[in-house]
């Protein structure tokens, strides 16, 4: 396929930060973004050629869109199955709705990557009460029970420990399918963000290495103090799973590290079929942004080079009221600040984020 | 005045190029944008939050335009006097429409740099045949007679030769008061890009170097391969201008250099308002881009840091057909390709850009 060209309209689900990320490389290329949101807060509109606000399944709404862009994109990957369906009778949808079918489901995910020969945590399908304690059994605790689908930062888990009723923990996150992950004694979280084009160039980004409070990242370093093996290792990683997918655009794998010196491996905890938050480092700190190489790669385009600038980067998040120190940051040399204009702080809230580039 | 907390509104009065890259830098500062700009193509509305599409002598949208936003800005020196009083009577009006007021007269503008002890070109003002027989016995030829108000790129000129229908060349140029300048034999055209902010701080990039083909800017290096002396006071020179106009904002000062060695001098040739063609180089070789620079001065943010990245930078305008050139540019490592979204291509018009940071 022929790239779009300049002029061309990229299509964007969901009206989010990334979105707005999304819709704000676009226009640096010369292309044009339409948001389509559920009303609400939706700050990717406000840098947006056009904006639909309107439920994800509403078909008219969501034909009308496709029929004004040229390529469907998303900023999350819970897209339902009959909205992507519905968009990609009438237009590309990318990354397409396949790596959306396996990354919506915690059990599909890990049957994949296991598929690949790819270490993952152990872990067992529960689709009832006696499920789970044949899992508990087989796994052991502490292990951590997940719904299969619809869980984010910390949502739709539990920690099982030693004494836990384990019905009440299975009621407590509705009785839906779930799975059971032994837990991972790990040194470090990472992830590689990396593309594909539409022809089938891969390019990542160093690894890199991200800290939670709260299940929600709040600092990221690129790139991952590993060995240089453990780095080159988490990229092919990605990159077979990226070829598995057939998958098109930016996306992350979070994986584990366990071990250490010679004995250093790697686990595959998540992959997000989208931009990602431990990839906003690339704003500042790499030749190309995550963004612009998703909207290169959606579009067609050859994908940008993915250099790191300077010796070290560090991106941290500001969350609920973290955002309120702008003021300071914004007088900070050298701290690259970025707001995403949510009209409201709230806690647990990704209100910005603010880049630091180390020369050593 | 205390700075614009995020959420707030940067008013931009044009819809080019440089109201668009002003509308995505405040994007990323969690600021909203609201463009004013007549009926055409204006690619800056597409990633504004806000547009009014309206003459720039229509006072109830003008009105309606400053009670909606919390500053006034404007990406192009020829804002109307009656256009920046009618909005400063409700909003800060930045930079100060005392700015526009010079620079938008040749004439006043050389009167001032003057009357601040920086050189320029001989000039003479040239307000008849009459006049400007008696300016051409003074200066000599070649000379070059300028309309004294809204030239650009090379526009609203004509360079004088020996034997010129004086009378005929006059004529051409709508018989308008003119000013007529001595051609200066330079050996480098060279620009500053500094920003004053709301506080006086001062901030300037690196002397850039320009080169011009039919009078508008091709290619812009920075920095300029001067001593560095004459580095340090052209900057110096932009400083004292800045100062003396109590200056909000981005500006450039334009200048020729002249001489070589312990003979290098800096000769002033114009200076422009607003965000300039010769700073975007910034938006990838330095660690805040102009128009993140002006948004913050006009906001009354702090100034942000000007380091220079890489060993020297080089800007590329794509002008006309020269954007043709997108997908191979798109496919050059080291290449941040900037596209305008501009509809149609024609001869002469800026269509994009492109950087180059090299580390040597």
């Amino acid at each position: 396929m022929s790239p779009l060209p300049p002029g061309s309209t990229i299509g964007i689900l969901g009206g989010g930060q990334l979105g707005r990320m999304l819709a704000l490389a676009a226009a640096r290329l010369g292309l044009r973004a339409h948001i389509y949101a559920p009303p609400g807060d939706n700050p990717a509109c406000d840098v947006a050629a056009a904006r639909t606000i309107a439920a994800y399944d509403d078909a008219a709404a969501l034909t009308d869109f496709a029929r004004r862009v040229d390529v469907v994109t998303y900023e999350f990957e819970n897209v339902p199955a009959q909205t992507a369906a519905t968009l990609a009778a009438i237009r590309p949808v990318l990354p397409d709705p396949r790596a959306l079918a396996i990354t919506q489901d915690r059990l599909a995910e890990k049957d994949f990557v296991r598929s690949l020969g790819i270490a993952t945590a152990p872990y067992q399908a529960v689709d009832d009460a006696g499920a789970l304690a044949r899992a508990v059994a087989a796994i052991g605790r502490p292990s951590i029970l997940k719904t299969r689908r619809f869980g984010y930062d910390g949502k739709g888990q539990t920690m099982l420990r030693e004494g836990a009723d384990l019905g009440g923990v299975f009621r407590a996150l509705g009785a839906a399918p779930c799975i059971l992950e032994g837990l991972v004694r790990f040194s470090k979280e990472v992830s590689v963000v990396a593309a594909r084009g539409r022809d089938g160039g891969f390019a990542a980004y160093d690894l890199c290495e991200n800290e939670h409070e709260n299940h929600i990242l709040s600092r990221t370093l690129a790139p991952a103090r590993v060995s240089d093996a453990t780095g080159r290792a988490a990229i092919d990683i990605a990159r077979r799973i990226g070829e598995a997918l057939g998958y098109v655009g930016v996306f992350a794998v979070e994986m584990f590290v366990v071990g250490a010196g010679d004995k250093e491996r790697l686990v595959v905890n998540e992959i997000a079929p989208r931009v990602h938050n431990s990839g906003h480092w690339t704003m500042d700190g790499a030749q190309t942004s995550q963004f612009e190489q998703h909207v290169r790669a959606v579009a067609g385009w050859p994908l940008g080079a993915t250099g790191r600038r300077g010796a070290r980067v560090e991106m941290v998040n500001l969350i609920g009221e973290q955002a309120a120190a702008w003021r300071d940051l914004a007088a900070e040399p050298g701290v690259a600040l970025h707001l995403y204009g949510k009209a409201e702080i709230r806690a647990g809230r990704k209100m910005g984020h603010c880049n630091r580039v180390f020369e050593a």
